[in-house]
């Protein structure tokens, strides 16, 4: 296994990102993805449970997510809560951006890896809504809150991923969260609108 | 089996519901569905894959929410349109609400079905992302709109579910959308609240 290297852990990860792409999630072996960070089989199976767990791995971003709700200054307002702890948690995104992206295209291969993967979503959602009832919100309020704090997180990232200008995650953050505010705003039936121009615009769309 | 009774599908849906709750999901099998229903295993197949199937039979609730969000007037802001969609599906749920109290009971209860659950989610979310953008809206607006449309479902069916006073689902949709326009707006930092006094509710709480 040739001589000792250090960061075991992160070589055993983006040996396995590397070998999902190329081969698939399936057809990849833990055996492979030791050899590929010349590591013995044990020395994954210290940090990983099973070649699943690599991808799913991280608790850090629940961590960061209940620690920003929790000390977010006082007089905000839920969405603003949202709006700090996901801008809190962008810097966990940013600083691997490029195996963020990997393991995103691994997962969106993979139907099983896909459940897991909102299964995940869905405890930091309860996370969320814990963390929010913990700052003194009923518990309908902080349901709500969470959710779409959840769903307002999942269109930034989807936008971030796909970004062809390469924006920071945190602008991403903030234009979804400005148009949560313009989307979720009293309508406003322009009075310059009508039925007629309106129907015409849509079939032209 | 004794002499031939009508609606099969219905006499098995509520067999197995009946015996999930009893026994637990995994406890049971096919047979007892079957033998409970007074029919045969093989009537049971003609109707579902398997006895996972009987809770995630239901096409009914995605096409009510396609349909809805196609035919919803043509003015109306994106909030609207979820707000008229979803009280569309409300009926689909009331007609049914002890069934689907007792599946919901059914899947809290499992890990997996839990995860087949929220993967039914979020193809609703996509169905509705789809139909949001045959309205003409763009693809941003869709995707954040049906996020934010599935969100409110979730609080809203989580309320009506748990509500002891047995208020209408479509009473829950109107609550649930008004709480998420008032939380979403614009923030207000009320004069007469310092830092200080709402630091004491907070304590208090």
């Amino acid at each position: 296994m040739g001589r000792w290297k250090p960061d075991a852990r992160g070589r055993l990860e983006r040996a396995a990102l590397e070998l999902y792409t190329d081969k698939g999630f399936d057809a990849t072996t833990v055996a492979e993805i030791a050899a590929r960070a010349e590591v013995t089989e044990r020395t994954f199976y210290r940090h990983f449970v099973d070649k699943r767990e690599v991808l799913f791995q991280s608790n850090a971003l629940a961590d960061v997510l209940a620690r920003a709700t929790a000390t977010a200054a006082a007089p905000l307002a839920p969405l603003e809560v949202i709006a700090h702890v996901l801008t809190e948690a962008a810097p966990v995104f940013e600083e691997r951006a490029e195996l963020v992206r990997q393991r995103q295209a691994v997962i969106a291969a993979n139907p099983e890896l896909q459940e897991r993967e909102l299964a995940k979503l869905a405890s930091l959602g309860s996370s969320l809504d814990r963390a929010l009832q913990e700052r003194g919100l009923d518990s309908a309020t902080a349901a709500l809150t969470a959710e779409i704090g959840i769903a307002a997180f999942k269109v930034a990232f989807a936008r971030w991923i796909d970004d062809p200008d390469q924006h920071a995650f945190a602008q991403h953050i903030r234009e979804t969260l400005d148009a949560t505010r313009q989307l979720t705003a009293p309508a406003e039936h322009a009075a310059a609108t009508d039925d007629t121009s309106l129907q015409d615009q849509e079939n032209g769309a």
